[in-house]
């Protein structure tokens, strides 16, 4: 069948037809880009993409990214026709409808076959950048015998016009990931119009400028586009292949402008391009013999599969290769744990952020798999470790990554690390930037990955830097996504425990909001108090009438408040709230019992006050709700109201 | 004076020692980059920077913007030393103090003179895109003898390693803006190390590859520099002028290394410098004969301002030009008027993206400054209008940009179109992308800046684009934002009054959150109640027993929801709620005749739960705390328990 149009063409044309009727069936979503790019994906998918359908998860198998997500017929199409278990074709039916694994954009959580969750343009690229950073990392520590595979990606220009690409690009060039390759959508069409609308950019000449090979094709002429993708293959650069396509190909009278792109083809048309295409089989049917042609495919990649597995079952590091594949934790952590007695013993008064190096220096002794780096802030975001030596284009078994100023590329390649398997990414910038790839760390959530975000200078703390710099309603918007941990720890201790709970979180990601300045120790104790997500640090000794609620920095402020208040004979418990979520997640006696309803609730925390009515109730917020100020830290958390006397005088008030 | 090296030196030399010296003062800071650019500042700004410090606002002002806002001494020494009112020598000795006008990061509210506030990276360079915009549409509109002017940046490896540089000059070349020269403080060094840890890019490619102009220069050659800033003033293309810097220049153990970047050098460090750059002047002293040379520069622009006021005074388009440069909405917007009066007749059913067309429709003939435009999705945010024709290289009177997507360009692009003045920029994407737009939304409130986000497809009611689409967190997260205004309007007469409202706010950024799905009409009258953010749209029938809080498509749900809960002898108020922001502004009477004690409080809202605990204390809260899923929107609405039935078996079980 190699290279035989006879029989590529009617196999390009069935992905064709599957997407324009299940995208008419659902009475919306993209036929234009299935379309256009079929050709393409086909070539593709029978010469140089090594998959087993039959085992979606094996380690070593290609992955592809379809960075342009809303072009999700293409994948649902490739991954029926290749003999996936999912989707079948009641799946395709039920494209873009309630409960479908077949949802408007592809989901990683939804079907095998699908590598990441795609849709928000740009990202499906830069994680892909992210899975070619693993797969270097790990053929480092394991060999060409169980790690040898290559990256593929279809992006539109959408994807390349976003600024994310640039971070990605600038990243994968420098870090001369051969074996990321990119087909580029060339279709020379945005939603608004012609591409020349809004862009004038010499796209070859831009990758050429960040180290990448770049070629093209007739995106319409098999041999061509085999061509093209040979020649990326082998070249030892990044590739960007440009395809040329006409979006909507094979819709004789919509193919090549912009109303193909994201809307139903409309009954007539789809009857245009049926006999356009030479499509006799009613919607949803694929004729047997080229329906056998796309499934040989995907038995080709069983025999492969099978001699890795048996490389494997033959390799020393079998046992080890396969734990981190499987993103399970050693058993034992003997650095942390002796990290642990340490600081309960020895009570450092430190920054978090410096809490965190301390944590991170021992655990990334301990599990070899966690692979760090910062946006150029490694200094400030203590994210370096002894153990975590650089990783670069001739070191790609360094445990470091220097991104560069590059926020979203880096959180965006983080989930491509997690989701690639084997590499517990993490990653640090200000919190405050945490603004700059907002998306990537809700995609993070969205995908359910382990993706760790140490985000250092938390509040206005940091000081003299300003309101540009201090994030006063970052934790509190990165609490509002959806299934994302967010911890703000509020000593040494508190700190390392939060590390602990990032770690075993298989699922989730999580965000580390650290202190530019020093913090108090609180607690000398061992039992992981962080875990329920906030606790009783303080009891009330005279009888109570108040309970402070605080986080991070301002923990130590409201012990300090209470002192006065109990001073006066208000009793006030101090309860340290490291991570709203999984309090919330705790049973309803334990939340009453630090909440209970005969006191009143006091939440402090140098940060926006929307949001705490949620546990304070009627109570009083004690926060900043506005704008912070350069100015030293100390004069800031007093000028604010941040000081024991200011919190006690509203909190009589209020008694 | 011209090019005198002799005196140029000590002049750039006084720039070197403000910086340092402040630094030290303040114990923190950046003088890596001050000194660095000093050779290059003080040719700009006494060779090419058409500038009056008596005047600083005057319209036809070269824009300077100091992207790299770390290096703010740079500016603040400038300001000073040209003679500007502000900062004082008082004001740089309290460089990073508690209510100093010499922040950490330039601030433009703080200081005349500085254009906009920089320090999150690449943001400054992509304002400045906006300003150049600007300028040429006003030249469009008003012509060379009122609009001639250029916009100089000043932008560091940050700026140009951000994903925002990507968009920000591929819609400069695209545009051609050749009023645009950004000069590149290209030394080699960034926090983590040298450049060459983190990138491997052709910088200069890649600006060419985009339709720019480069050029290069010895940053410490005065000559050189001046030639270079020459050839970019005279090409008709933006320009980009890579100056070959040593960071930290002067501190002659420092220099050219990444120490020198963001830390005070040290009295042992600054004596050396002194020596080295043979300063002898006292800490924060400048001799008379070097500030007079700089205080002549100052002076020339008088002149030329001189000529350009009476050039306004004689222009038939004065009063038009001051009106528009002023902020100050015309007095009378007729179209606008009977297009209310119209919907108040006509109670359309659409949706409220639509009604946002619709409104501006008509707010774009009264507002002849409104400049529109969209991230490439026009015809989904419903942008456009008759009378806003495209912006582009050859119609720069166009009133309408395809900003391509590029939705963080846009964002800054905005920015800078508003700080500029005369324009009155509003811009459009999908809610949920406003993520990839965040900080520069905080930095239009930061700023203080009228520009207006139309936040389109706001909810889970935008349908089969699934979660990767769905905002349920974002309406919360903007409201996060300080001195942002938040408007999501319930029908066609709300949205047009919010519009009115983001219009009037001359000082605020306001977004406006619209459905993609039809909304019923809910009011037929035609006072602006939206102005007090909410407001009683139905009053209990039945004695009242519950509070309906809701924004957006949820208010008509509410409205359903009472008609259940009356038929049940349950008395219900539906309040409305367009804008959170201005109902915390109203009086407490107003507010508490809202939010009754003695009744259950109800918000619903398609979105997280978290926040809305503010009004409804301990009553109910209907929303989506989880994210969405890919089906039609009907289905989802049903599915998340957003009907009327679901909701009051909610409430009768909380009565």
């Amino acid at each position: 069948m190699t290279l035989d149009p006879s029989r590529l063409g009617p196999m390009a044309n069935a992905i064709r037809a599957l997407s324009m009727d299940a995208v008419q069936a659902a009475n919306s979503g993209h036929p234009g880009m299935p379309m256009g790019m079929a050709d393409v994906a086909t070539v593709l998918f029978s010469q140089f993409l090594k998959f087993d359908p039959a085992a979606p998860h094996w380690p070593d198998r290609d992955r592809f990214v379809l960075s342009a997500g809303h072009g999700s017929m293409l994948i649902y199409s490739l991954l029926h026709l290749t003999g996936y278990a999912r989707p079948s074709m009641d799946d395709i039916r039920n494209f873009r409808q309630l409960h479908s694994v077949c949802a408007g954009h592809p989901e990683n959580f939804e079907l095998a076959g699908v590598e990441c969750t795609t849709g928000p343009l740009g990202q499906g690229l830069a994680m892909a950048v992210g899975m070619a950073m693993a797969e270097r990392h790990l053929n480092a520590g394991f060999g060409d015998s169980l790690v040898d595979h290559n990256t593929w990606v279809v992006a539109g220009d959408g994807c390349l016009m976003e600024g994310i690409n640039h971070e990605a690009i600038g990243l994968a060039g420098h870090l001369k990931l051969g074996r990321l390759n990119v087909l580029w959508d060339d279709n020379r069409i945005t939603i608004d119009g012609d591409t020349d609308l809004s862009t004038s950019e010499d796209i070859a000449a831009r990758y050429r400028a960040t180290g990448w090979h770049v070629t093209e094709c007739d995106g319409h002429d098999f041999a061509d586009i085999a061509r093209a993708l040979a020649e990326a293959a082998a070249d030892p650069r990044p590739s960007l292949v440009a395809c040329r396509t006409i979006i909507g190909k094979g819709a004789p009278n919509k193919q090549g402008g912009h109303n193909v792109h994201g809307a139903p083809l409309g009954a007539d048309e789809i009857a245009a391009a049926r006999e356009y295409l030479g499509w006799t089989s009613a919607p949803f049917e694929v004729p047997t013999d080229i329906l056998s042609d796309w499934r040989s495919l995907g038995a080709k990649g069983a025999s492969a599969r099978a001699e890795w597995e048996a490389r494997l079952a033959g390799n020393a590091n079998a046992r080890e290769f396969s734990r981190r594949m499987a993103g399970v934790l050693p058993q034992q952590l003997p650095a942390f744990d002796a990290y642990l007695a340490s600081i309960a013993e020895s009570q450092p008064k430190v920054a978090t952020r410096k809490a965190s190096e301390s944590a991170l220096e021992a655990l990334t002794v301990d599990i070899q798999e966690m692979v760090g780096g910062s946006a150029d802030l490694t200094g400030s975001n203590n994210t370096k470790t002894k153990a975590t030596t650089p990783f670069g284009a001739d070191t790609y078994g360094g445990r470091y990554v220097y991104y560069g100023i590059r926020e979203f590329g880096m959180a965006a390649a983080m989930n491509g690390m997690a989701l690639h398997g084997g590499v517990i990414p993490y990653g640090g910038t200000f919190l405050v930037f945490s603004d700059y790839c907002r998306n990537a760390i809700r995609m993070s959530a969205i995908q359910k990955q382990r993706v760790i975000y140490v985000l250092t200078h938390d509040s206005i703390g940091l000081g003299e830097d300003g309101p540009t710099h201090q994030p006063v309603e970052h934790v509190m918007s990165l609490r509002a996504i959806p299934d994302l941990l967010v911890f703000r720890p509020a000593d040494a201790l508190e700190t390392a425990e939060c590390w602990a709970l990032s770690l075993k979180e298989a699922k989730r990601p999580s965000v580390l909001a650290l202190t530019r300045q020093n913090l108090l120790a609180l607690r000398s104790d061992l039992e992981n108090k962080s875990a329920r997500g906030a606790y009783r640090l303080k009891a009330a000794e005279a009888p109570r009438k108040v309970v402070l609620l605080a986080t991070g920095s301002e923990v130590a402020l409201a012990i300090d408040t209470a002192k006065v208040l109990e001073a006066q004979g208000i009793g006030a418990d101090v309860v340290s709230m490291p991570c709203w979520e999984l309090f919330d997640e705790q049973d309803p006696a334990y939340r009453a019992d630090l909440l209970p309803a005969d006191a009143l609730k006091v939440s402090v925390e140098a940060g926006i006050t929307l949001g705490w009515q949620k546990y304070v109730g009627d109570g009083l917020t004690i926060g900043l709700d506005r704008f912070g100020a350069s100015a030293p830290a100390e004069q800031l958390f007093e000028y604010f109201g941040f000081t024991a006397d200011a919190i006690v005088k509203k909190i009589t008030v209020k008694l």
